[in-house]
């Protein structure tokens, strides 16, 4: 049973780009077996729009199609018009979809909707209706043949929102695709992982095969198949648990399915506290480890020292240090992750000073130079590395470093002490 | 004149991503003015690739098609095979090509490659090759019909090196397809932004159509046609101006492509720094200021106060006003605002207190409620904010909306005063 994703909006034909759509509905799709067969994306532009429905609809094996965009309030709004068209409905105005609207912008905006929001309170005619609580575009869900159709906002948010309600809806399948647990690993690189579980994998059939997808220093490996038997499920789930064994000390999928998540499981668990001074990575690494729900418990504060006057009046690193070596230094770094955790008064602390670029290097000290250091009460290690990349880039990568070093170090226990 | 864009390989479909090709293509196409009629995604599948094929060959109007990835020496990549197939060509072996694989491998990996690499050596009957220095695929270009057929490996920097080299084989084309200046407005609403504008457009001809793109209270407008002549340019060109002028107050795209560099050149201009206190959006708006080359300038530091304690020892808040008022409180957004620029010695401070959820909620003080204040020597505005969506939508919206502050009062100089 196959499935298709149709992304309309004219932003990634224009060359601009609005994705998460796509892959959020992808990886929701692959876990219940609706393998997309085919992702799309079309600008809002009519014909272009029917002719891409026309090519969906003549395939046979494509069962549920999945449309998000085109649904706003403006002229350039063309999917519900469209897709009618080609169901060969007429669009119904759906009274309660219209006092949605209105309640929203009550509630949101303290005004009343604008004309052209009326639209949005029509659907094709024998459409089911999704409300929408987070905007004034409503979901919906048609038939076509012996297809489904499923239509969403293009807001992410609201796509994200509205996937628990399809998931109900979903028409009933043998799901002939299988995907294997995704493993994350941090701190090793792929090419040396893909060598070294290569024993592992000599033994699985030919219709089992690997995945890895290099992320910023991570690798995530999952084994994936277009058939799906037992044989098959049980030949890679013995694989990959003895890959989890082997790998656990840089295994952070287990913990969570971003670094920080797992860094926060960690700390959590180990009951530590944390605090961050920050240079070059400009309050970064505080976002991502604020984004994990619950961090207030464990994060105590960030402090982006961006001038050197932040770095001695904040963290009280003497500016003899910063004379002598320079805020891009390895001394430097280690100042920051004692004092931040000293005059924070938790568990562990973090420094990173380093060169985001594009200007501020120099021969000796170039742009990607990064120190980052992490520090308790019974050790603080500094780690020195050069990234290569434009600023933002090496804004992650020294962030994704940082973590990296604190899960490993978590990991191993190495951090326990108080 | 359109192309279309083809990226082959499981990701996407297998319920993971690697776009950046499309993305990069995209946006590189349209500025060349061959506008992407069509972006899909399909797997190593044979029957998949062959059929979308099919489809795109039929469209007339579509006269360049760009394929990346499926190019690899592994079992799973079919596209060189699929291709010549549906080109009706055979697969010829270019001994140039295999002694550049082996070259590559003894330079790379000091061994020979090995047998199943030499796949890599074949391109269909005709085409022309493009060599790759950075691996074993190389690209290469196609004719079918009066469609040229561009194909290249599927390594995002591999695809980012071809692509000079692809502009010089383009099909000679009149840029068919016309974009004006985008547009980008901060503080209004799309619908009354496009409602107040439709005066301006109702004179446009039907072939000239708006695009209007909703980004965390932004907006971003700009006009488009698939007909390109001096009328169309002129027209389009006249009604951009004169929305510029009404919007100035709100236009920031005039500063830079985004609100934080728009600020930023803003600041810049007048000599202003800032300083920022930031607590429920966790280091996000430090973050995004000091993505912007240069900001070390004007952004001379920034806390993430997200404790009490930091909240009175980091920036001075009286702790009675935490008792009295709530950390998350006018008052106390006020007293971050004021603080972080005083005891930063900055022009201007800014100050945010809010839950971002998703717990810490009350009847009185739901999740979503923000408080954001700015401030300068001679006054502080805080403004008061509900938000609705998960944690991570609420730390961007509450950054979106301080910038957008700092923008409308850098803009109309209310912030000039030291």
């Amino acid at each position: 049973m196959k499935s298709a994703i149709l992304c309309i909006g004219t932003e990634i034909t224009t060359g601009l780009v609005r994705d998460q759509n796509a892959y959020f509905l992808a990886f929701h799709l692959t876990s219940v077996g609706l393998f997309p067969k085919l992702v799309l994306f079309v600008p809002d532009h009519k014909e272009t729009i029917a002719k891409t429905l026309q090519f969906l609809f003549e395939d046979e094996e494509i069962q549920s199609l999945f449309i998000t965009g085109g649904l706003g309030p403006t002229q350039d709004d063309l999917t519900r018009e469209t897709l009618a068209e080609i169901l060969g409905k007429k669009l119904c105005f759906i009274p309660e979809q219209w006092e949605n609207i209105v309640r929203f912008y009550q509630k949101i905006r303290h005004t009343q909707p604008p004309e052209n929001n009326r639209k949005q309170a029509f659907i094709p005619e024998g459409a089911v209706l999704l409300e929408n609580p987070l905007g004034t575009a409503p979901g919906f869900i048609s038939d076509f043949q012996n297809k489904k159709i499923f239509v969403i906002p293009g807001v992410p948010k609201e796509t994200e929102y509205f996937w628990p309600i399809i998931k109900t809806h979903l028409p009933s399948h043998d799901n002939q695709f299988y995907r294997s647990e995704m493993i994350k690993i941090c701190g090793v690189g792929e090419s040396r992982f893909e060598h070294e579980i290569q024993p592992f994998l000599s033994s699985l059939p030919d219709t089992l095969q690997s995945a890895y997808l290099p992320y910023f220093g991570e690798v995530w490996f999952y084994l994936y198949s277009y058939e799906k038997n037992p044989q098959i499920i049980q030949n890679a789930e013995n694989v990959i648990k003895k890959i989890k064994d082997v790998w656990k000390p840089y295994l952070f999928s287990q913990w969570g399915n971003t670094l920080e998540q797992a860094c926060g499981m960690l700390l959590s668990e180990k009951h530590l506290t944390i605090a961050i001074a920050e240079s070059c990575s400009g309050g970064l690494l505080s976002h991502r480890l604020t984004n994990v729900p619950g961090s207030s418990s464990y994060f105590y504060r960030g402090y982006v020292v961006y001038s050197n006057q932040a770095k001695i009046e904040d963290i009280g690193v003497p500016s003899s240090l910063l004379v002598q070596h320079g805020a891009v230094s390895e001394e430097v770094a280690h100042a920051l992750a004692v004092g931040v955790r000293k005059n924070s008064n938790t568990d562990i602390g973090i420094g990173i000073t380093g060169i985001a670029g594009p200007s501020g290097g120099s021969e000796q000290k170039p742009v990607g130079l990064v120190y980052i250091g992490i520090s308790n009460s019974q050790h603080t290690q500094v780690k020195k590395y050069l990234f290569s990349g434009d600023r933002e880039v090496i804004k992650t990568l020294s962030t994704q470093s940082a973590l990296t070093q604190l899960f490993l170090q978590l990991q191993r226990g190495a951090l326990n002490e108080r």
